[in-house]
């Protein structure tokens, strides 16, 4: 059974604040050490895959993983140990960059909607359409009047995948802005990472309070029945793993996905 | 370092015919065993994850696997054993049904081209453009002078493709008529996976000499210096997994993708 703790710890009741400046980023949500997290996540990566060849075979319904979090807070890694595992035939990953070409000739819903899960699948977005919000508001890239009335769009765009079959997950995952700064400093340490720093994401760090402070403001408006955010703590790359393998697994026990019954009589082959 | 052997013993030189029914389904590949291809595989999908990683990283060039072969020849299964374990942030599968609705309204490799791995990724084709020469001629689904000019079509959207940096790798799953039976008939028995079989499978399998023939001809029209084809025998699961992994290595061992060079200096972060 899911770990009901560990789901109302992180998750972000609709119409409350996330209360992120209050919030411990290191918290282990329960987790006793390292050792505890390894064989619970690899229990957890074995429901969700059989969970997922379910909700295959159903073929009517779908997943949506929805991450967001500051650079370095650990998007790529949740996705690599969480779904390294899992069936790449039934996942589909869409990461969002700044729109550019044919993306910024439409809505900034458009890219998003397309890159949906089909009907049986988990999709995964790594980042999303908030960075329309967050990061539009914090780098000026819009006035005020066009990402304020976005978080309204957002919640009726969700309600209506939610309404039509798609299950949502959305997660924000919570460092410190000292944790950033020592992953930021090991990727430019490490060659087999350098690769990733963009001297860019040191713009975005000067701005941690502005974003901080949007990601609390979009969060708040934006958790809702249908589709609720969950905060979590991503210092500990053990607890952020086990939190987001166990999120998904809870979503889909709930959803309980049947394998459609055969439609023909007992059958011999010939 | 690739086993030649059995890249050499697979591949469908081009001009040559393919010989479908001369081969072995159940040749072992000079595979020892059952044991010895599991410690293969996991070599050989640990390697994989690594050179995908780079693959990412370097973000210029991509790598297409198209997997054809008869009803239950082993698509969906060589998937799932060769590509869970490795990151789905950098794979892409595409499953292709008959084409429907908006496909249906382009010519047919419209929605091939659409779904064609991004720079960085690992593209799977769970069939392929390949349904719409040999399904359509088997099935007279198009008169002749439609089908018989595709493989040209395709050659050469093949080769646009490799120019410009889609590295392909064409796999047909080999088994004989008799496994395919035992196959289906497993399928029925077993409850978990009766959802999967469709008594239209039946129709196929009844038309079984005349898919192999066209088969035959098409592998031998579109085996080519940019993409040829490889003939898998995968009456043995065991001697498939590790074959289809063995090519996918190969072909990025040579491709030897490389991380990108930092732009900047040495930094340190605030």
């Amino acid at each position: 059974m899911a770990d009901s703790k560990l789901i109302r710890a992180t998750r972000v009741e609709p119409g409350d604040r996330p209360r992120l400046g209050a919030r411990d980023t290191s918290d282990r949500l329960g987790i006793a050490d390292k050792q505890a997290a390894a064989t619970r996540l690899e229990d957890l990566v074995g429901r969700l895959a059989l969970l997922q060849n379910r909700l295959w075979a159903e073929g009517t319904r779908s997943v949506l993983l929805v991450l967001q979090g500051m650079d370095a807070s650990g998007k790529d890694g949740a996705i690599r140990r969480v779904f390294t595992g899992v069936n790449p035939m039934g996942c589909r990953v869409a990461a969002f960059k700044a729109p550019a070409g044919v993306e910024l000739r439409h809505d900034y819903l458009w890219r998003i909607h397309a890159a949906c899960p089909d009907r049986g699948q988990i999709g995964i977005f790594n980042r999303s359409h908030y960075e329309d919000v967050v990061a539009v508001r914090v780098r000026k890239l819009a006035p005020e009047p066009v990402w304020k009335r976005r978080p309204r769009h957002i919640r009726e765009f969700e309600r209506l995948l939610a309404d039509e079959g798609t299950v949502q997950v959305k997660v924000f995952l919570h460092i410190s802005s000292e944790e950033q700064r020592k992953r930021l400093q090991e990727r430019l340490d490490d060659p087999e990472k350098r690769w990733k720093f963009r001297p860019e994401d040191l713009d975005d760090r000067r701005l941690w309070d502005e974003f901080q402070a949007a990601y609390e403001e979009v969060i708040r408006e934006t958790s809702t029945d249908w589709a609720p955010w969950h905060v979590v703590p991503a210092e500990r790359k053990w607890v952020r793993n086990v939190a987001v393998a166990e999120l998904l697994v809870d979503t889909l026990e709930r959803m309980d996905p049947q394998l459609p019954r055969p439609t023909f009589e007992e059958l011999t082959i010939e």
